[in-house]
């Protein structure tokens, strides 16, 4: 019989490598599918529903928890970002197996959570949440920093959006067809005036985790912003780069570093990451280097 | 603020694409992420728990109904292939929506199920299932039949030797290493002997599913096997390869083979997919194109 | 220093593998770049020039004879694409490696034969000529004979045009501008009418190296066609798709095969492809399988 | 007919995409094929043939003019590497274009050239030089200049040994197996040492082309080197991977530095490029912004 499989083994030749590249960002994002039909069978509330998104939190809390090599992750709607560090070598940095891999880890959390955050809303199949998700590279810090902006200012122009049409349908009593009409080609200025003249609404008041999304990373304690040298492009960063031959000179520090970052608490954070200061704050998640773990007064 | 969105979405260009190669067979393999653990804590049964496969194969078919676009799936132990056949456009054939959705899905559905088949253990977070998952194209019919050929050879040879060891454990009152040292070398004749002489088990006669692992396809009418005539190696077969122009040219022509096809019971079968009668007798597994719906007496 | 060169070599780990599918056909197609000025540098002739295509095919002959795992070659103006049997293992299979070396090899015949068919118009750098080229997988024969066919009817397509618009400007005496105005919107039909009505040509009468192009092919004895059987779907193809076990298990028998080969005399021939009889008569062109060398009378 | 052309124009869908990551560095390197046998049959001369490495050299000079978005280019024995910068976006970064056009323009050049640096040992055909090429990508300036240490370091190492064990057998009378019979684990020191007790040799005084091989790059006015700021990791370089959306933005800029590059004279050189010195006194390298060019006195 040993014979027989020899004789089929040979299937094996067709897989063939996804090895991200070395010393990139890997920034692996889930969507939800078909979330459109989802939310109108479980009810959702628009433009908003604080459960859902408490959810979501939730489901990526429990990745950020197994997969300690995560340095941060930012949600909105029913979509999640996930970034890997540079230095990562989990699973070689095989695309299909980062992606599937925090994609069902995800996936699991979110079902089995469901009845936490919906109790009068039990899951009815075949209708069940799923998410497909894809990882994208990101050679140089400035790249990943700008991926997370472009999330946010999404969110951003997403939520400001939502909320206005759906205080004009809800509140105002317009129907969709007319509320979007009227919100064709309208600027910023021009939401926030409708929100405030006609419904009294400060959008500035609205809750951060709508206007922000969410932030989640490893709890250390917070650094003072040093004042800024003049950088000097003609020196290169001792630290970049080199994290191929510490991978492969040292695994047991890996583990080490491992360990290190479970210890760290995540937290669910609703705050700017467009702008330097909380990156400044937090060099830990740029860096790869677990921080001091917060003191006990 | 559009205008800072515009700024950062730069970084949509460090997204690759991931299209499979047009005209082949795509399997999507996906494995417990350590079922080892999994399979301690919650106390499967050795060397086989009839609940589990069970619930691997309920989630199996819940995908094959969800994706009427796969054409057969095969499972056992904790792993499943999904197969899409050559002509299959489904997400432009992008590698990592299919394999995530596939793999998403599946979870859902397992972790969904869990209680209906374990009722008396439920799952314990952070101890959920999960699985990752990867895609393989295969160019020629002969390779998916091997691959399938591949994957039922392993499960018998996994099978025998599991039934083996576990019986020389649990009845015998060996410990592992001694059962595991005395297998060590035997080929399959000395296990089926050590089955039937020292415990009387005659292992044809173990379970079909054990034996066999599950396969999962659409039933319609069973064709009958024709003689074979001479193959002429010079006569292109006419269907052969021109998917990529069909596709193109009737996306209607797809939606419609996929209402068939969701009209067909998915079936879960336990039985030989090496030999050539399977495929024969079921022309539609491999055809692509739905056979005659099973008439009612 | 040996250390020296230990902590740099880590950079190894960024070369990522281009492994090309098994048991898929290889076409390496190589264009000439930016020919347009080089034909008028060299004074080329409209709408074709005898010396160019023997020069192409020349270097042609040279890459197939230099590279016995090559089945076919086909060359029209200044392109070329050559075709490896879905069984070659050559290189690994490794795609910048096969699409390299052909061009490179073509590229020096292309430079050191340019004396002996432009014997009065020597090179003049940094006007030399050049190619690039890539690699495309073709899974099923239907699809890679469906390629030759594409490239083909593209040149019957371009010939025809490109006749009419020179025999308009050149015996006609129109201005470019006038002639491609009168051509656009033209079927084939109105082409051959022009040609004929105004200038007594008849297109059929044209040289079969401009109709149809160039085929390269290594000369066995010439088979019968057989009367065809009818195809069954049901039954696979013996032979097809088990080269990559064969290709493990026998590498002196690839090596036989390309010795084999090189006995065989590479001819150019300017016929049909689009027609199986090409195929039927010359099997060993599809089948990867050297024929029986021709016996001299 | 432009139906049938159509009916086979499918086959495109079959050419997958093969566009570099962005913001990367690209280095295609190419290596000489079988040059072993080439040195064997025009007599190169060992270890080190000049007129050979100055051919090299001539061939990857006007590969660096005809290509201006090339930054840098380092030759050593039959290899070459070309380095274009993160921002290049010439052929949109697809691969094989990027590697087959070097491969080719460089091969067209060196076969051209052959005769101006062997007068007397003609080409003869079919023992024509190629070469094969691929592209590999490096995120970070640390990666390149790491990639390019590791390089000359090679050539340091390998030259070092074939000056050894090639005067031991040239000017010692040794054979070639008793000469790497006693070179076997030696380390740098042993070898000078050989050289300089038995036949008065000091490695030192060796031409710097074969120590350190060929550097090319576009000659501006060197800077001065600045004194060292401390680096301060938290602070983004400004210029660093905006190069994708400046690409996007301004073609025309493009366009205008490579007019700029053109101008520039490309010079050989044979110094060391492990050291800062080397790119700092010439920032335009890694920059890839355009120096200013030397003036006449």
């Amino acid at each position: 019989m040993t014979n027989l499989n020899n004789r089929y083994e040979y299937v094996k030749a067709f897989e063939q490598p996804d090895v991200l590249l070395p010393n990139t960002w890997i920034v692996v994002r889930i969507d939800g599918r078909g979330f459109h039909k989802l939310t109108d069978r479980y009810n959702f509330k628009k433009p908003n529903d604080r459960r859902a998104l408490d959810l979501m939190n939730a489901a990526a809390v429990e990745v950020m928890k197994d997969l300690p090599d995560l340095c941060i992750a930012y949600g909105v709607s029913d979509e999640y970002s996930f970034v890997f560090h540079p230095s990562c070598q989990l699973f070689e940095r095989r695309s299909a197996k980062l992606v599937t891999t925090i994609v069902s880890t995800f996936t699991a959390h979110y079902v089995y959570l469901w009845g936490t955050y919906f109790p009068d809303s039990p899951l009815e199949p075949p209708y069940l949440p799923s998410f497909d998700g894809r990882a994208v590279m990101y050679p140089a810090t400035r790249n990943l920093r700008d991926y997370m902006s472009w999330r946010q200012v999404d969110c951003h122009i997403n939520n400001l959006y939502n909320t206005t049409f759906w205080t004009m349908v809800q509140q105002g009593g317009m129907s969709n067809t007319d509320a979007e009409q009227e919100l064709k080609g309208t600027v910023s200025s021009d939401k926030n005036e409708i929100l405030f003249k006609r419904f009294g609404i400060n959008y500035n008041n609205e809750e951060e985790i709508y206007k922000k999304g969410s932030v989640l990373y490893r709890q250390y304690q917070l650094e003072d912003i040093k004042p800024k040298s003049e950088p000097n492009p003609g020196v290169l960063a001792e630290e970049e780069g080199n994290y191929v031959q510490e991978a492969k000179t040292s695994r047991s520090q890996q583990d080490k570093l491992r360990k290190l970052r479970r210890k760290a608490q995540v937290v669910v954070d609703h705050v700017d990451i467009i702008k330097d200061e909380f990156w400044e704050r937090r060099p830990w998640i740029l860096s790869g280097k677990p921080g001091k773990l917060p003191t006990e007064a």
